[in-house]
């Protein structure tokens, strides 16, 4: 089991979740970056799909928070593949070699999409009962979603074959502006058919607060108890269609913020 | 829900899978191949790893069973990449965009390899309970079984998505000369550290006779109640450490054969 790390490396530091760890966290650990642009750390330069050239980003590590991808849930095949399927490999084994104890995997609700696409938009009121959790069969909603499901099977195989500390957060929506109210939700970028009220209906469900964000991957850091865990990853919110309770209990994640219940801007 | 094919392209047709398939399935089916190696059927030579090279193949046709992998279990990466994870992907895609309408996908027991990696050599003995059926949650112990969650994901997505009717079959052990006490065995690749009496103890637990094999494959193809499954395909053995029962009572699947009891050649 693992001991609170010291030196944390971040993958994909310059994108939105990359940036609130790197801001939140600088505090507590000894950070550095591995990104395509600089940022205000100890940064390496380089591409995740070229396995030598990130592996002295790795040396004396404790712990790394891999969130370099292709983020978009539209993401073509041509992006799949080297930023995320041979990244997240090329990361993990990059942690192995350099005998890094812990890797917090980005993972995604979109390796369960499937079920919101059926169940939408009655799945986000506040009245329907259905949730999903780490149990769940995968129903991948797109080829991001599958790339998901594959780093997923990738962290348990580091896991049972080489006793890394794995930890895949299937983070919900979490927002540049921080506000599941915002008016620029009604124009994200979605798979689904719904209006604008049945948008910010579905943030209600699905909104990660930045700083919930960043307290559940300190739990999966810090955690004394687990070295293997899928969880999901929202606020306190109003509705809940992803069970959040497995997190509370194995990690102890414990969210303050909780999005407004209504489901205007 | 299906109709029963005619035409049925295999894919990795000069394996030693894909020979059984075309030895025991030409009389019932239109077969074609698609494979590195020239078959006695009309046949494509193309590499699954180039999308534009094997899209003729799958023109006019009903029914994929998609054999063409790095088959060993011990593959590295080198080869994981190309042959399962970007042929996996043209394979699905070649499928989707020719408007076929079943795909047969070899997935594996190395899906789940992690449960016999911790269980064995118990795990094989006669009066060893224990069972893993299509809900355990995935244990891959090899990149090989990654790229088998892998290939059941972007089967999942495929079939959500676009309705393609996928069944992805974690086959068992099938072997050259159909002889689960062939001296052969003792000396057999594996990732397990045990003796000849227990690899023996374990082809009891694991062998997929060839009639099997073709009659749980022609199953799937001519299924009319059931558009998606993950199903464990072994002969009716005396122990059984993957669960048969879900593809019996959702395919028929009926196996004829069955493993000797003892543990000896």
């Amino acid at each position: 089991m693992g001991t609170r790390p010291e030196r944390v490396l971040v993958t994909g530091a310059s994108g939105l979740i990359g940036q609130i760890v790197m801001e939140r966290l600088a505090d507590r650990y000894q950070l550095s970056a591995l990104t395509r642009r600089p940022v205000e750390f100890p940064s390496h330069i380089a591409n995740i799909e070229d396995l030598d050239a990130i592996l002295p980003a790795f040396e004396r590590i404790d712990a790394v928070v891999h969130l370099a991808a292709s983020p978009a849930v539209d993401t073509p095949w041509e992006s799949i593949l080297p930023d995320n399927l041979i990244g997240t490999y090329n990361v993990f084994e990059a942690a192995r070699r350099a005998g890094v104890e812990t890797v917090v995997f980005a993972s995604s609700n979109h390796t369960i999409g499937g079920y919101e696409t059926d169940g939408a938009p009655d799945l986000y009121r506040l009245d329907d009962e259905r949730a999903y959790d780490h149990t769940a069969e995968v129903r991948p909603d797109s080829l991001y979603g599958v790339s998901k499901v594959y780093g997923e099977a990738l962290g348990r195989y580091y896991h049972d074959k080489f006793g890394l500390r794995v930890f895949n957060l299937r983070i919900g929506s979490v927002l540049a502006d921080d506000d599941p109210r915002s008016e620029r939700i009604a124009s994200s970028t979605s798979l689904l058919d719904i209006t604008p009220a049945e948008t910010y209906a579905r943030y209600r469900g699905t909104w990660l607060s930045q700083r919930d964000c960043a307290e559940l991957i300190v739990r999966c850091l810090e955690s004394t108890e687990v070295d293997w865990a899928v969880v999901y990853g929202i606020s306190n919110n109003p509705r809940q269609f992803w069970d959040i309770g497995h997190a509370r209990e194995l990690l102890g994640y414990a969210p303050v913020d909780s999005a407004p219940v209504g489901d205007e801007p």
